[in-house]
């Protein structure tokens, strides 16, 4: 490219339309001269050839991705991260770049979307092979074309009744194996003890030996129940994650069967159809996190995983599980945080999800969720925690929930377990952990 | 886990039903001793918590996943790589480990597949931040649930009367800006000049300034006009990657314009949709990769491009684009390769996959191409190569051609060139990169 062709791929924000373009985000790491590395990989992104061979056309104002901002915060860098080795023909650079790309080249389709702005452009752009994309801003009349969350943070409460509070999911456990009556009496036993929400562990599936119909008509049966003998509304999530063509059919009957929350595996199944689902279904939809991490471990290579939560919310998700605090789970503090804001923040007129962190969760962990995120509007869903506990379910169950009223209360959490066994059996069971 | 416990993921393959088990490879970096953590990453993967509290069932014979060889490849190495920082408790170790995945446990779902094996419990177990997937072998009982290609290599050469011979691809270029009238009129110049296949690119969606009904509509009367005028059969290849709930309905519609393939990101779409359009389509189906380099470039995390190539076939592309061969695509001769060979080596009774490597290419790479790969099987799919020949796409094509026929008939490129002179002028433009 000449630097007269490169001009073409730079703009200031006030030259466009604020409403014609999504504001992209990304680390790069380029060899050569910045700017012209900016401006392939705008190139890339966009119109490549801008032009038709013989005619003194130009696509790019209409149609050229744009960077508006540039910071170059190294430059003659030994190499590449990572230990990448293509051909190198000038010292590399690391940036910061923001690009505005024009949404009228795909429009407001999920995977059209995907494929501009972390697809080919922008992980083979020229001399560039180290590039992470950290974050994408919606303008409001993008977003107005996605219906996204249905029910949302309020009326996941409303249908709960459950306010001023988390809300307490547990994973049944073991998650794979048991039928379908031994699975259902376990969530029984854990609304007993407190749970709001009893869910299927995200590899459960609709498989002979624990089918999903068997498995919603009995927690169905025991869901209605358990809101008799507790007098509070409770929720059977069912994970309904399965080849596309199915999930219609499998929401109708998991719902008609007691299912009132439906859990579906979010990236393997797709984020467009799980927003087909979002138009059909009657129930809350929650998302699980597999295949994020190996988009989003590195720190300077892949897509930041806050993008995805954004992408899980426009897609319409009620609720996002997400990896949780602590060194378990490989996620720093500020990626949970991020995550978190990304499902509550201000959203166009999108309503809020419900972020959920988690991750080896049990009583005595409750404590750090709540103060890292600082607000009540987040899911707490411990495994083991309470399944695993030694009094059982109920048990475990029991002291998550006397877990938050020790925090409600400002009780220290040794001082009300001396009065709480369930309680105190979770801290002698997880507390060396 | 006691090392009793631990002993309860592991095994030896003659213990095993073959027809039961997806047999996956996993390079892994692990704190501590490597076969707890690979019994815990096992764990993970499929039922952590084996039994109920207060019984002594143990599921793990039937649905845990099991590690049948595990090699050490390092010992204390002094950290993980990457940068990775959890808390080490240990040395840390590299391994290479082979596990079998009791496919039971989730059946032949491809949603549900990639959540076991390359989803939470790959990417969370405990103190192994660092791991890729490496490659994934399905048993003949598995494959035989899924249909595959509907085309395949063979079918898609019956269709083009093709044989003996590369299949010549073309992005049509500019990808991004034109109306349908003028983006047709240069599919036709490149079939004249000798394409078999003119394509949208991967970034053209169905938007108001290039409807796909327009677009099928004109292309489908210049295919036609150019099968006239050439006497051989020709494809337009258009791109239907859009929302899920759109495919049917857009494929229905491109089809009965003229279209006779169907591109899809196949990433981006979701696979399991993919799966749901190989059920209805009937013209061969074409994947496009964005969104897999981010899993697959790091050497050591991530998941390895041939998983896909594999599932790909799994879902049913008739044809899998791919990053091609050189620097410009960040993508080793080997991991190209791997991806050519997992298309078109026995896998079950599924039909083979065209695999078409490309990126960049033009009339001097299609030698590397064809000698690295060392068969005919394969497409190449130039864009600027064709559409940003200096004579326009009609002579784009015809050197695309005459670089095949000196391939052919064993003449050295330039010596062809001095009688052919698209092929010189490709040579003159395209010869310095």
């Amino acid at each position: 490219m000449t630097p007269a062709d490169c001009e073409g791929f730079f703009a200031t924000l006030d030259e466009l339309v604020a409403d014609d373009y999504i504001l992209l985000d990304y680390y790069l790491e380029c060899s050569g001269d910045p700017r012209e590395a900016v401006a392939h990989f705008c190139a890339e992104q966009s119109t490549a050839q801008w032009r038709r061979v013989g005619s003194d056309e130009d696509l790019r104002p209409r149609f050229g991705a744009r960077a508006v901002e540039l910071e170059v915060l190294e430059r003659d860098r030994p190499g590449f991260s990572y230990g990448l080795e293509p051909e190198v023909t000038a010292g590399v650079s690391a940036c910061r770049v923001r690009i505005a790309h024009p949404h009228r080249n795909f429009g407001p389709r999920i995977p059209n979307l995907l494929s501009a702005v972390c697809g080919e452009g922008t992980f083979f752009s020229p001399g560039a092979p180290v590039v992470k994309l950290l974050d994408i801003h919606f303008p409001a009349a993008y977003l107005a074309q996605f219906p996204g969350p249905k029910f949302g943070v309020q009326g996941l409460r409303d249908r709960l009744q459950a306010y001023d509070r988390p809300i307490f999911f547990g994973v049944i456990k073991p998650n794979i194996g048991l039928p379908p009556e031994a699975f259902s009496e376990l969530g029984y036993q854990g609304w007993l003890g407190g749970l709001d929400i009893a869910k299927d562990d995200e590899m459960l599936a609709d498989t002979d030996w624990c089918p999903l119909e068997r498995r919603a008509e009995l927690l169905g049966t025991a869901r209605r129940r358990a809101e008799a003998e507790t007098g509070t509304p409770k929720i059977y999530l069912a994970n309904v994650t399965d080849e596309v063509e199915n999930l219609i059919e499998l929401h109708d009957r998991a719902v008609a069967r007691g299912a009132n929350a439906l859990l579906v595996n979010a990236m393997p199944v797709g984020l467009s159809a799980v927003r087909m689902l979002r138009e059909h279904t009657q129930v809350p939809l929650v998302a699980h996190f597999p295949f994020i991490a190996p988009f989003s471990r590195m720190e300077r290579f892949g897509i930041h995983s806050r993008v995805f939560a954004k992408l899980q919310r426009l897609a319409g998700f009620d609720v996002v599980i997400m990896p949780g605090f602590g060194s378990r789970m490989f996620t720093s503090d500020d990626e949970v945080r991020a995550n978190a804001a990304a499902c509550l923040e201000p959203m166009g007129e999108l309503l809020p999800s419900l972020p959920v962190p988690g991750g080896s969760d049990n009583a005595l962990t409750l404590a750090r969720v709540h103060d890292k995120l600082g607000t009540v509007d987040f899911g707490f869903v411990p495994g083991r925690g309470v399944f695993g506990h030694p009094h059982g379910p109920r048990g475990g169950a029991a002291s998550i929930r006397q877990a938050w009223e020790a925090i409600a209360q400002g009780v220290p959490l040794l001082d009300y377990a001396a009065e709480h066994v369930e309680l105190r059996a979770a801290i002698d069971a997880f507390g060396t952990r």
